[in-house]
């Protein structure tokens, strides 16, 4: 068998569907790429056992092949190789030959035995979004994803078909962010819950082209281009959160995210490592934040402008968590919702997008003073 | 006591010092900068006991002051501000006040009982270099300082004061660099060995300025500006590694250091983890690298363009050491000069500069096959 194949472009697929293998498993099969040759396509697969990635480009090659080839080794090899032209060819002993204008190199592949099968599927929904709209909706939503692995249905991504739109949801039960996309509906409500890590793959891969996604109550499956991505989905109630959303906080701050978000990165530096506490003491014109490090002698102290209608405010959050929803609201304008110290904070931006409908939650933590 | 600050002019000398700090260490009190000012001279010292650095900065102060302040809080602190001026100020119950426009900080600090104190010695000998020089030559010889505490000499870079020149070598007993600088001469022989720690620091201190030396038997006083550093030496006696150079390696090849170097990149990849071996088949014009991973069924073969005069040469090296040698030759055309496939090749760049001389001596490694 022989193909051939620039350098660049298979390293373009091998980098794309590399991530999905896991850095250490008991599986040995799982660290090889599975490299299929039929019909002049050339497919390549990695998976983790829970979620299949796979690539494909056309070639001219002589004759079908498929072998395992150890996925890191490879990965490396075709990296290290100038941007040229590779011509393979399967040699006796189970090697394949790679030749240069300069060089000749040899990888041995072993038969496909036990490779994992993706699961045969019949999928029977499907719609598509483009790109750029699905990277933002999971941009927006991944930090908030739960890490606890005892809570499985908050460890992986909510899509919530609804007739109002699709719904992202992530929460980790201190934290909660919903994203609307209204540019697709659904007549008939229904729930997944996507792996945390197809997410984070998924938004690796994602360019500006249309992602068409197919799914069923145990598995979801993303297009994109020459990329496959199936996935098992959390087979988990979520928990009910439209329950957490409150809908009647009147205590309204509006601030610019951007000196808020600075502030809060510093009383980061100051506060004690095991409370991570920041105070928010909220007045008509101005922000107080502030926080104590006791066993280090360290406080901090700041002010930021806002513009505050509502009852005097003194609130305490997580700086780690204030500053990653913040961070994920930069350069906005943004609406902090109070009700009273002890009850959830809602954050949104001001300038929301036609389509689209931003809310993040916050839980306050208890003040020590 | 009072006194006012930019606040990028103190992270610019805090980071300068804070490198010498371990990370982890036994004693407390040198994770503390010593804070000094004196007659309006703010002098912040950092020390791993072996190793100072000290770096000093007019202020305008209402009284002197010295106190110890955890370093890693401080610089951590003092970076999360804005580009600012900052108003320090002592209050009750050992806190240095810190204030900006927006924002009030207090960090503590602890008396200073048991700081280590700065050798005094009386320095009786100096010279200076260019900074450029001198960043050059350690930029050249670090990588081939040795690791193994149990040669203690060859952990440091040895400062050969002689009659031809200043000589920087550096050797693990793989490999050795030698580099003459011929600016500056000196009638009385002397050596002296710099912990590697020390040259690791001092190379990125380096700017174009000029660099002060002094020294002794024990101990060496780099002034960079602004800077001070003083280290103690190694107590040890280098290894003649004159009598280690070969004179007469009269098989010649001239190469292109560029292209060899990204071919024994690849062979990196390819050769085994374990042996790390790379085969140099040399003749008239062409040099063949060769590797195998038996292992792993990998092998990869390439050829670059050479002039050669000599006997053909099979010659085994390690990857990586090869590696590293080239890196440093980058951009050169460059001379091996070899005698027999088990001696010492020695490697040069043809473009040598008047006043310095480079060489660069690799051990071979016995061949597989």
């Amino acid at each position: 068998m022989k193909f051939n194949i620039n350098s660049r472009a298979l390293e373009k697929i091998l980098a794309k569907i590399l991530p999905v293998i896991p850095a250490k498993t008991p599986a040995a099969q799982i660290e090889n790429f599975l490299f299929q040759i039929n019909e002049n396509l050339l497919t390549v697969t990695a998976t983790d056992l829970e979620l299949f990635l796979q690539s494909s480009i056309t070639v001219d090659a002589t004759e079908d092949f498929e072998g395992l080839i150890p996925a890191k080794l490879f990965f490396d090899i075709i990296k290290s190789l100038p941007d040229a032209q590779l011509s393979f060819e399967t040699t006796s002993g189970s090697k394949l030959k790679l030749k240069t204008d300069s060089g000749t190199y040899h990888v041995g592949y072993t038969e496909n035995v036990d490779f994992p099968v993706i699961p045969s599927i019949n999928y029977t929904k499907q719609f598509n979004l483009s790109g750029k709209t699905l990277k933002r909706a999971l941009d927006q939503s991944i930090f908030a994803i739960g890490k606890e692995p005892l809570k499985a249905a908050m460890t992986g991504l909510l899509f919530d078909f609804t007739d109002e739109g699709l719904k992202f949801v992530a929460t980790d039960g201190h934290k909660l962010v919903r994203f609307i996309n209204k540019t697709v509906r659904f007549s008939e409500p229904e729930q997944i819950i996507v792996p945390e890590k197809a997410i984070s793959i998924l938004i690796k891969l994602i360019n500006d082209d249309n992602v068409d996604i197919h799914y069923t109550s145990t598995n979801v499956h993303f297009k994109l281009g020459d990329i496959s991505m199936i996935s098992v989905l959390i087979a988990q109630k979520y928990p009910a959160y439209n329950s957490v959303i409150p809908l009647e906080n009147e205590n309204i701050l509006k601030i610019d995210a951007d000196p808020l978000l600075t502030a809060v990165k510093r009383m980061q530096v100051f506060a004690n490592s095991n409370f991570q506490q920041v105070k928010m003491s909220v007045s008509e014109k101005v922000v107080e934040l502030s926080t104590e490090d006791i066993d280090h002698g360290s406080s901090g102290c700041e002010t930021v402008e806002c513009e505050y209608i509502g009852s005097p405010m003194n609130i305490g959050f997580n700086t780690s968590f204030l500053f990653e929803v913040l961070n994920h609201l930069k350069n906005e304008k943004i609406v902090f919702r109070f009700d009273t110290p002890t009850r959830a904070a809602i954050i949104e931006n001001t300038a929301a997008k036609e389509d689209e409908d931003l809310l993040m939650l916050l839980m306050p933590v208890r003040l020590n003073s």
